[in-house]
C-alpha cells in the first residue's frame, strides 16, 4: 500500500469524511489506489507521498490554479506577506488594494467584502440580500455551499423527504424552522422562476450561478434582472466557480448582465485562501446594519496572493485561455470518439469541461477513465479544469494519453469494463440543480 | 493626515465597516490618528504605514498571536508550504498529522474538521451537534460567531426587540423563522439553564465558553457536563479564544471536564487562518450525515502552520507563561491604581486581561489611555492580550509608560479627560452574554 493510501486510512479514523472536501475524497476518484495526498507540486505536475509524478489534467486543485501550481509570482507575493507578517492588531492594507481592484474590474460594484472559504462568501451575500431587501426567502438554482440557508432548500416536508431535492446533500443538523425559506428553480426557466415568485412575494433574494453547464437562452439572465429589479429583489449572482474562466472577472460581464452582488472564490488566490463579495453600495450599506465579522478574514495572505492572481491573469490573458484550451478539449474529445463511433457530449462551461458517453453508464466511464490515466501517470477522469499550465505539448501528450483509453471503451461494454476494475466504481458526488 | 488614516477613509467607502472584523475599525480605538495598517511586524513590534513602529500591549492581533508577530520557526513551516505548493486536487498531509496532534492533546477526543474562520468552526460544531442530537434548539451563553444560528438569538418578539438580547450584534437578515432557536443562559448560573432546559426538551445542544470573564463557580461545569449527559444534550465548549492561554490545549482541561465537542481558533496556528473542532468520535460521526465541504479548508497553510505553533507552544511553555505575565499585569495595574487612590477591577482570563476604573466612564477610559499611549509608542488601551513575546524588560517598559496614564486619570475627572480628547470617545463594542 502507497504511503498515501496508508494515510488516507488513518484520516477516515480521525476526519469524518476523510477530507474537508467532498471532492477531495478517494473514494470519489477510485475506490482504491488512488494516491489521496500530495509532497509538492509544480506547474501542473504533482508529486505524491511515494514521489511519483502525476499530471494534473483533472481537476487542478478542484477548479482553484488556473495559473497552474506553485505560480512563482502569486509564491513570491505570498512569500513576501510572510516575511512583513500575516496579521496584527493593525489591518492588513493588501484588502483596500483587492477591494479598489475588483470593483474597478466590475464598474456596476462599489464595495466589498472579503472571506476565507467560498461557502463564507455565500452566507455573507445572502445575510446582506436579506437585510437589504428586508425579506427572509430565497429563490435559488444551482450550487452555493454547505451552509443552513442553502442546505434549507433540501429539508422535506417530514424527515423522511430530506434530502431528495439535491440528492447527496443532506441537511441533518440544519434547523427544520428553515424549511421552506430557500426555493429552487431551474436554470433557464424564466417562466418557472416568475410562477415561483408570484407565489412568494417575501422572496428578497434570487441567488444562481449565471451558468453552470449549459449557456443561458437568449433573455434568460436579462428576464431574471428584470424580475429582480421590478420587484425589489437582491439578485446574486455566484461567481465562485464561474469567475475569470472566461473574461477578466464574472463571467456574467460575458452576458451583460450585472447583479446586485457577486460573489467570487476557487481561481480568485490561485490557490490560496481568498473569497470575496462585491456589489452595489446601495446593498452593501446593509451590511452595516447586521454582525458579519471574523478574525482571519483579515489575515494578510489572501489578499495579497488575489492581487498578484490578478496581475498575473491580466498579463497572461488566462481567462481566454483557459477557455480556449477547454474548448480545444471538448473538441478533441469529440473528435476522438467520434472516431471511434461513439456518441459523446461535452458540457461544462469550456476552461471546467466534462464528457459523457451516451448510453454507457457514467460510474463506470468515469472509473475506468481514472485508474487507466492514473497508471499512465495522469489525475484525470471525464473532466478537465483547464489552466495555464496545459501547456500545447502537455494537451498532446494527454491526447496520446486517452486515445487508447478511449478506444478499450469503444471496444467493451460497461460489464466488460466493470470486470477490469477489481473494487467496483468510484463514488458519485451530488447532483446539481441547474 | 498619515498614510493609515488616509487608507482608512478609502476603505470606508469600498468596505463596508471598513475592516472585515468590528474590533479592527480604527473607530473602536481612537475616533481619529489610530494608524490602521500595517506595514510589518516582529515580535510585539508593528510598523504602520509611515515607518512609525509601536510596541503591542494590547490586542495582540486580536488574540491571535501569543507567540509573538513573525515567529520564526512557524513562519518558516509557512514558507514551506509555499515551496511545496498551497493546494493541489491531492490532499494536503499536514491536515492529518494537526488531527492527531489534537486529539493527543484532548484524550476524550477521537476526530477532528478543520475550517479557516472561528465563526465556520462554530457553524460546524453546532451543525454536528444538532445532527448528532437529533434536536433543533441550542441554550448558549457567551459569544460564538456572526452565523445565522447565533445571532437568532438576537430575534425578538418583533422588529423593534431585534438587537436587545446582546446590543451590537444586529441580526438583520437573519431569518425569523429562527427566532427561539438559540436560547441565552447565565454563566455561574446552574438553576437557570436546568430551568432553561427543562421548560424546552428540545434542547439538543449546549454550546459554551468554559470561561471568559469570571472563572466557573466549584461545581459549574460539572453541573452542566451531567445536565448534557442525562439528557442526551451535546455540549460543545467554544475554545476559539480560550484554548491554550492556561494548558496546552482547551482550557477546560484545567478544569478537568470534557465536553462532547471543543472548538479551537485564535491562538491554534499563532497569526495564520486555521480553526479546528474536535470531537468524541460517536458524536463527530454525524458530520457524515449532513454536508460539511469547503474547497479552501484543504489548503495546506493552516494546518502547517498550526502543527509548528503547536510545537513551539510546548517548547517555549506559552500557554503557562501567558497565564503568567496577564497575572503580573493584572497584579501591576492594581497596584498601580490602589497608590494613586484608585479603586480598579481586573478581569478576563488572566491571558486576555483588562482592567476597569470603578466610578469612571469606562469608553472616556479606554480612549483616553489608547491615546496616551499611542503618543508613547504603543498599541494599548485597558486591555493586554499575553505574549511569549512581551519580554519582562518590554513590560518593565510599559509599566513606565503607563504610569503618568494612570496618574492623569487619578488627578482629573472624567470630563477633563473628555476635554483632552478632541474628537470624543471611541466606539464601544458588542456586549458578552457571560
Amino acid at each position: 500500500m502507497s504511503q498515501g493510501e496508508d494515510l488516507w486510512k488513518r484520516a477516515k479514523r480521525l476526519i469524518p469524511g476523510g477530507s474537508m472536501l467532498l471532492s477531495k475524497r478517494s473514494e470519489m476518484y477510485l475506490p482504491a489506489g488512488w494516491p489521496a495526498y500530495f509532497d509538492h507540486t509544480d506547474g501542473c505536475q504533482v508529486w505524491d507521498l511515494d514521489g511519483n509524478r502525476f499530471l494534473d489534467l483533472g481537476f487542478m486543485g478542484v477548479g482553484t490554479n488556473i495559473l497552474g501550481y506553485s505560480h512563482p509570482k502569486v509564491d513570491n507575493a505570498v512569500r513576501s506577506a510572510v516575511d512583513k507578517g500575516n496579521l496584527s492588531t493593525l489591518n492588513a492594507p493588501e484588502e483596500v488594494y483587492l477591494a479598489e481592484a475588483l470593483v474597478e474590474l466590475h464598474p456596476w460594484a462599489e464595495m466589498a467584502r472579503f472571506a476565507r472559504s467560498g461557502g463564507e462568501a455565500c452566507a455573507i451575500a445572502v445575510r446582506i440580500g436579506r437585510a437589504a431587501s428586508g425579506r427572509d426567502k430565497v429563490a435559488f438554482c444551482g450550487y452555493h455551499g454547505w451552509h443552513d440557508w442553502y442546505l434549507a432548500a433540501n429539508l422535506g416536508e417530514d424527515d423522511s423527504l430530506d434530502g431528495h431535492l439535491i440528492p447527496g446533500l443532506e441537511p441533518n443538523g440544519v434547523p427544520r424552522a428553515l424549511q421552506g425559506t430557500s426555493m429552487p428553480f431551474q436554470y433557464n426557466d424564466l417562466a418557472g422562476l416568475t410562477d415561483l415568485l408570484d407565489a412568494s412575494p417575501d422572496i428578497g433574494v434570487i441567488y444562481m450561478e449565471p451558468q453552470r453547464s449549459t449557456p443561458p437562452e437568449p433573455g434568460f439572465l436579462e428576464g431574471v434582472r428584470q424580475l429582480a429589479t421590478s420587484r425589489g429583489i437582491v439578485l446574486i449572482f455566484d461567481e465562485c466557480t464561474s469567475g475569470f474562466r472566461r473574461t477578466l472577472g464574472g463571467l456574467h460581464m460575458h452576458y451583460g448582465v450585472e447583479p446586485d452582488i457577486a460573489t467570487f472564490g476557487k481561481t480568485l488566490g490561485n490557490g490560496y485562501a481568498i473569497t470575496a463579495v462585491i456589489g452595489r453600495e446601495s446593498v452593501m450599506q446593509a451590511a452595516q446594519s447586521t454582525f458579519i465579522s471574523s478574525t482571519f478574514w483579515t489575515e494578510r495572505i489572501g489578499p495579497t496572493a488575489a492581487l498578484a492572481a490578478l496581475e498575473v491573469m491580466r498579463q497572461e490573458d488566462a481567462p481566454h485561455r483557459v477557455h480556449q484550451i477547454g474548448s480545444d478539449v471538448q473538441e478533441r474529445w469529440t473528435s476522438i470518439a467520434g472516431d471511434l463511433g461513439m456518441s459523446i457530449n461535452t458540457g461544462g462551461l469550456p476552461a471546467l469541461a466534462n464528457f459523457t458517453l451516451t448510453g454507457r453508464d457514467a460510474l463506470t466511464i468515469k472509473t475506468f477513465v481514472t485508474a487507466q490515466m492514473l497508471e499512465r501517470g495522469y489525475l484525470a477522469g471525464p473532466n478537465l479544469y483547464a489552466s495555464i499550465a496545459h501547456t500545447p505539448q502537455i494537451l498532446d501528450d494527454y491526447y496520446a494519453a486517452i486515445q487508447p483509453v478511449f478506444e478499450q471503451i469503444a471496444s467493451h461494454d460497461d460489464n466488460e469494463l466493470l470486470e477490469s476494475l477489481p473494487h467496483g466504481t468510484a463514488q458519485s458526488g451530488f447532483r446539481r440543480l441547474t
